[in-house]
């Protein structure tokens, strides 16, 4: 075995609650979400309904209220029909699609509270039903109200990193890296980031967790791009591994990063991991930034992900 | 008296906030919530009855508001009646039953701003009225939004607690564990845990309260459960009890967790307790993950109180 | 001149940003503003007027909101004569009222988007008038509905504080003492408390500000009623002065309560002030809670304020 | 060269995330915001186009919401036209402008869901659009409603800063000094400010960056103005130098300040700087407070740029 694996002489860090012990596939998926599936939770969850439908995307959402608009007005409509068209003032033809339509039709004013009133109850039992529609159609509105509002003002990931992380040399170590910008024109603001390194452990089989020092872990300002550094000296987990000993090991580097949004007043937290393939040697990052005419800064966003040979 | 239960060569914790003086009962319930009732305060209070709005049941909100829709569309009604029915434009029969649901549906119409106008007001008098009931059917429409948003934006209580605590054997000591899992699909981060032990002192009579030191306090994610953990070492106020110590004490372990949630950006807290009857005696905790098929990991939910032999 | 009253040799703490430099009145007030007032802003500012909105009473709110709702119709009507009610189709009659009344109430189904159409236009003017105040109105509903939702879930202050502050003896010393209890059923967790004495320096005129040591100034849960002390050692600015020594001192007990409101959270801050007039001396403060048969705590509010012979 | 811009022997502080590396210009702009522009980033943006919604000023939302309804109207007329003015019931002429009006109008009458009725569909097909319109227009106000609340409730700059720095006599030193004060009548708590000094060294052509210590970095209340004050002492990078070496050498000073807003329980970040040119040498601050006849302290926020011979 190599005696580099031998991680018994680092004090492993398993405070970050990874209790996963799953020997191979990553924990931490690039999007930031957890390999884990719950099961056995009750199927119908308010709460669960509700976040949902405010993380869905917005063409899927959309669709979703023109889908409920239109079953709620079949479901009215098959009412009226039932209870019998005669029970309604209406200019209309008697032949079963004009009935049908009508009653649609008498439905969506209802629902929408539009009520031009040319089609319009003409017994009781047809207004008892319409009243119970339109008090229905005002909550539902209500409802899709809070709704949009919850899906624009709810924070968002905003942070877009590297695809790759660099292992390079850096200010005469070598240093572990990754970059990433925020990819929104609203400002954050004390940006802090967290590394874990995490690999099987040769010996015993389990996993194992190290928290990595950085060279720095917290910016005041984000105005552009952050390149977080661990610096690989001998203190460092990593030192002396090879690519082919961390694919081995089914390396993985957890990235926990932390910011306030400035303009809605909301703390951020955005996640992601990189594995042993998706880690560069020896090249490092391109510029993003140059100066414009005018004195302005211009960031590249897209480079994020551009090397060049170290 | 045992000696053990002499808790002088302790020092009290209090800081908890906690000078419930009860010498029996529980003081925190299951639900986090504490065995105080608040007396001599004004009846109506609106910030009260918001708070009760948004935390009670959703079909007993959903039944208020089909009440008060109805209490306010008869009231309505009563007033139009009143005005007499020779006020509205309205095709219907003059019997009492008619001119009663056409004044109640008039109503609905003009508080859902529906406004058919199949019956419409004749005089100004009735007009002023309709004018005054669709201004407070909008505002209440306005109020049910909001009450609709602070019922699903408001943070939740998501932690799903084993039902009974364990004192079992633990790498080589005694533990006092308990474990918890988030039974919602948004991820908390930085969940932090504090146990505060609590007992009559049979010296004096009165209630200690002791913060338990735990084996790790804080984790930065939180994808599966989480087993806390007290040693109980010689330094532990619970060293050495037995079962009909702490029934006899009337022992109550307060858990308190804090968390961050990362879809909604607050913070939550959430309380529970064990009592000496809510504790099992070496047993332990049975795993709640197994790796799926397809290397997702999966967490079984309604095993968070399973034990097994220890 | 009193030497207790040389604060020389104390340390004076200014941090607090209080820099008034009035000699007399009082800093803060019993409700937590302070005695300052803004010169020189400009008249109209949105913010301020959404600030006003949400923080005045609900009476005031309601009928600024009926105000502004009859203010919207007049005008809009007096437009609608203006142009003419020949431009009208409409039932009424020719008199001045019957026009006025007409125009006003089509103005108000149209502003509530009720839209009886029993008065209609007739020419193409009114109708782009009446398109106007519909988007108007519905603009207006959805301004209310920001405006509500924005009353309901702010923060409030939910403090009740002790009317008098207490001198007296406690545990052996004496002690400064306030009380004060949460009047709100939702939970206030990690409640702070921070208590700043201030008096006039008789050598050199200026106000100084001390910073009291607490006993406690943290509690972790808050169920029931807090006893703040400021124990009155022989290290305290406090020590060995009279009744009369802190009125002529003009002397004020500056208090600063901070919380986090489970059900909404929120961080909460409270301030009040205790001036020399408002301190009792050598008197206690009564329990305000007791058992009830249920073995529930049964807390008084009202006796916030109770106090007996020391 | 000046051997007193020679950096070397101060600890560069570089925390500040401004990587900005620009030899000239200032990179903070005196409402806060960076001298950085993005590219490459995709052109629609749900998320951006809410933000700018948000922040924009106010009569240009209400334009933007105008346009909105005129195009939505616009459009649905177009439609309405096309399929023929003869599907509709209504008392309007047959000229080109009447059918054109008469189609916008039954637009705005369905989009605001007001309905008169004096227009009304007589086809299926006119009702099926219509019906899609007046769920878009409910789509839309509630959208509309969101955008409301969140261009009222998010957090505002409210901090108004001295439009010069000082560099003047302060208690027996020399100090750089600038003041601020709250503009809202909301109060502001745990005020925190932080100054970075910036300057290219004359060295290496770099920027350098350092957070100047203050006399006071952070005040609990905050009711009238804060002078914030770096001493300049020996040890300040600032110690020695004239107007004209901070004009050479493009120094900036960056302010950030940290405050809790009382009212929304929001956490606040304002930014500032200062370059050279808004320096002012030798003078000091007018007081910006007088105290009123009845009591009360008046401040005059228009002063807070106002200053005084030395």
């Amino acid at each position: 075995m190599n005696p580099l694996l031998d991680f018994s002489r680092f004090r492993s860090n398993d405070d970050l609650g990874l209790a996963l012990k799953t020997g191979s596939g990553r924990s931490v998926n690039k999007d930031g979400t957890f390999n884990v599936r719950r099961k056995g939770l009750p199927l119908v969850r308010s709460y669960e309904l509700y976040h949902r439908l405010i993380t869905m995307g917005g063409f899927k959402f959309l669709g979703l209220l023109l889908l409920g608009f239109l079953i709620a007005n079949a479901l009215f409509a098959s009412i009226y029909l039932w209870i019998g068209m005669e029970h309604f003032v209406r200019p209309g033809g008697e032949g079963l699609l004009d009935r049908l339509l009508d009653a649609f039709f008498f439905s969506t004013q209802t629902l929408t509270t539009v009520g031009y009133g040319h089609i319009s109850p003409k017994s009781h039992l047809v207004s008892a039903v319409a009243a119970f529609e339109s008090l229905l159609g005002l909550l539902s509105f209500a409802l899709a109200t809070g709704l949009l509002y919850g899906r624009f003002s709810r924070p968002h990931a905003q942070m877009c990193f590297s695809h790759h992380a660099l292992i390079a040399p850096y200010r005469g170590h070598t240093g572990f890296m990754f970059r990433f910008v925020n990819r929104r024109s609203n400002q954050l603001i004390e940006v802090e980031a967290t590394v874990v390194f995490t690999l099987l452990d040769a010996a015993t089989g389990n996993r194992q967790y190290f928290t990595l020092p950085l060279e720095r872990s917290k910016i005041n300002l984000f105005p552009t791009s952050w390149t977080v550094v661990h610096p690989i000296d001998e203190a460092s987990p990593l030192h002396g591994l090879t690519a082919e000993d961390l694919r081995q090991a089914e390396a993985e580097f957890i990235i926990l990063i932390k910011a306030f949004d400035d303009t809605f007043a909301q703390t951020i937290y955005q996640r992601t991991s990189y594995i042993a393939d998706e880690l560069l040697w020896g090249v490092r990052f391109r510029p993003m930034t140059s100066p414009a005419a005018d004195g302005h800064l211009v960031m590249e966003v897209g480079l994020v992900d551009a090397t060049e040979p170290g």
